[in-house]
């Protein structure tokens, strides 16, 4: 391990509000020797891999989302990491420890002991607390099961479907016994679907026009929706919502075509609640954080898939601390599959 | 009473999907004399009032809404009445009793004693059974109860808040203890709201150019929304949805706003099912027939109500059956309050 004395302490620094794509004038990259003083109570982390998530573009509206204040400008971007402990003066805790925490893009932290989650590389691997056993996880499992509530026989359709929380809901859904069409974007991810993650069905709606010729290929392959399960929005959701079934749930967990800048000024589409009003449908939104004083009840049921392999938990990782905003540029137009990640 | 056999029958045939208003192209009248043959079981009736709902214009839609298929061009309008017993061959039902019926626009229908239902005077107006203690009273009730479940305190927005089902949701929530908003046409109808139905805050929304301004209007007044009941869609649903408050729900009960053109060809409007990711809201589309079977229910406990006038029941009937098309097309663009009827 080196010296802490001899670090370097580099931040991505949320300067300007994005309206579109993130550019070079969004973000800047600070670098400065790492202070590593330390009061008692409190844990030095050195961050090795960073979490990088759709949401972090809902936090940059300028309008109220579910958060009262937008990010804060001039500060270090927030989101989620797995560190390693430098150093600590705070009881439990020893250098080498692993530990995921909430310290964002900087490359180290100090931060009191009760803001770190203990991870054990022996249960798990370690970047699994950012995605299958993490937020992403919980968000796919509890919106599943609480907001989406498959039964046996029933047509789950996933938009998103190769994406961190999208690939793990059409494998959850699988094993309630549901027939599941994932859409996602490009043959490739497709392919994933079908042949790894076991999906009945995928479509790539980037082969289809418009949404009535999507709805058409949805329509001609599940013959109707029980449960839609959103991460995308848009096209894709004027496509399904057409098509669903008596007493369908749609399940809001994301709406990633809208968040470069659709949430600022909100693009037009077609007028679609009538049919909610037809088939006595639900649309309900659904939050990572409300499930998370219940992170045991996941990992109860969901750990041991993971240990078996009996989840696919892809990840897709981005080397080097500088490609943190690219990488969050790319999550919206990306080829990456599953979790992506930046490794330090 | 007039002598069945010198009677006329009238009936308002269905001709021609209308996609916009309702012309004379869509619906014929036609006339002859009345045939009083009755076979052993059946009920001549002659219906007094006839009942004009906005579910009428779904029913032309020519894409699949409640029912697969949209109602038959060339047979007499389908709709609620109520109506006379003129002759009878069927036991416990005699010349003189007074019943509702699903006989649709014309003047007389014989009918199996298994589809009426019979009414007493005594009880209840007779209308009512058109109204607060039928199709929209359960409407009103059950969307309100079931899917809208308000609490004390809370507040409930209501839009179409002067119609038929709008005007007894706000009723109806106001027992429940919530702060509730009506949002109809016109100062008149706002000032009835508040000064007859006892709302907290009305608005008229034909005061505001568009979503922005009506909304923060109910912004000003509520400070947001926890439930909304809404009957028009379009730019009043577009004006409430961005100001719901955490774990909101929006009840779809109808969408007039959409039902000249709109349900075969959407029209464009903002996306707004982000917010129901921050909020994690829940949007129930309901339908009167779902509850058809929980009758006694809502009787028990609104009949009381009605009877002593403690809940306002409005009826706008308008004289004449021949001016039946021009009645739904009133439903619309008129200045009715409460229940439409056409009496003939």
């Amino acid at each position: 391990m080196t010296s802490p004395a001899s670090l370097t302490h580099s931040q991505w620094i949320y300067r300007k509000q994005p309206l579109g794509q993130i550019g070079a004038e969004h973000y800047e990259l600070l670098r400065r020797p790492l202070d590593t003083t330390l009061d008692e109570g409190e844990v030095l982390i050195e961050a090795r891999w960073f979490s990088v998530d759709p949401y972090m573009r809902i936090g940059q509206s300028s309008k109220p989302t579910y958060d009262s204040a937008p990010h804060p400008l001039d500060t270090v971007q927030a989101g989620a990491v797995v560190a390693r402990v430098l150093a600590s003066r705070a009881p439990g805790y020893a250098a080498g420890d692993w530990v995921s925490a909430y310290s964002g893009w900087q490359s180290h932290a100090r931060l009191r002991a009760d803001a770190l989650t203990r991870l054990d590389p022996q249960q798990a691997p370690l970047t699994a607390a950012l995605g299958v056993l993490g937020m992403p996880g919980r968000t796919a499992w509890f919106g599943l099961t609480e907001a989406g509530r498959p039964h046996a026989g029933e047509v789950v359709v996933v938009s998103g479907a190769a994406g961190a929380v999208g690939s793990l809901v059409l494998q959850f859904a699988k094993r309630h016994g549901a027939r599941v069409l994932g859409i996602a974007g490009g043959a490739a991810k497709c392919a994933w679907l079908r042949d790894t993650l076991g999906a009945d069905w995928a479509i790539d709606y980037k082969a289809h026009p418009d949404a009535a010729s999507l709805g058409a290929a949805i329509l001609a392959l599940t013959g109707g929706v029980d449960v839609y399960f959103d991460n995308v929005g848009g096209m894709v959701t004027d496509a399904v919502i057409p098509l669903i079934n008596r007493r369908a749930r749609i399940v809001i967990c994301g709406q990633i075509s809208q968040y470069s800048g659709g949430l600022e000024t909100p693009e037009l589409g077609p007028r679609l609640l009538h049919h909610l009003l037809y088939q006595r449908a639900t649309i309900q939104g659904v939050l990572a954080r409300d499930y998370l004083h219940r992170m045991d009840e996941m990992r109860r049921i969901v750990a041991p898939w993971v240990r078996d392999g009996r989840i696919i938990f892809e990840e897709t990782v981005i080397e080097g601390f500088e490609q943190l905003p690219h990488a969050l540029n790319s999550l919206f137009t990306g080829e990456h599959r599953g979790k992506l990640l930046v490794q330090a």
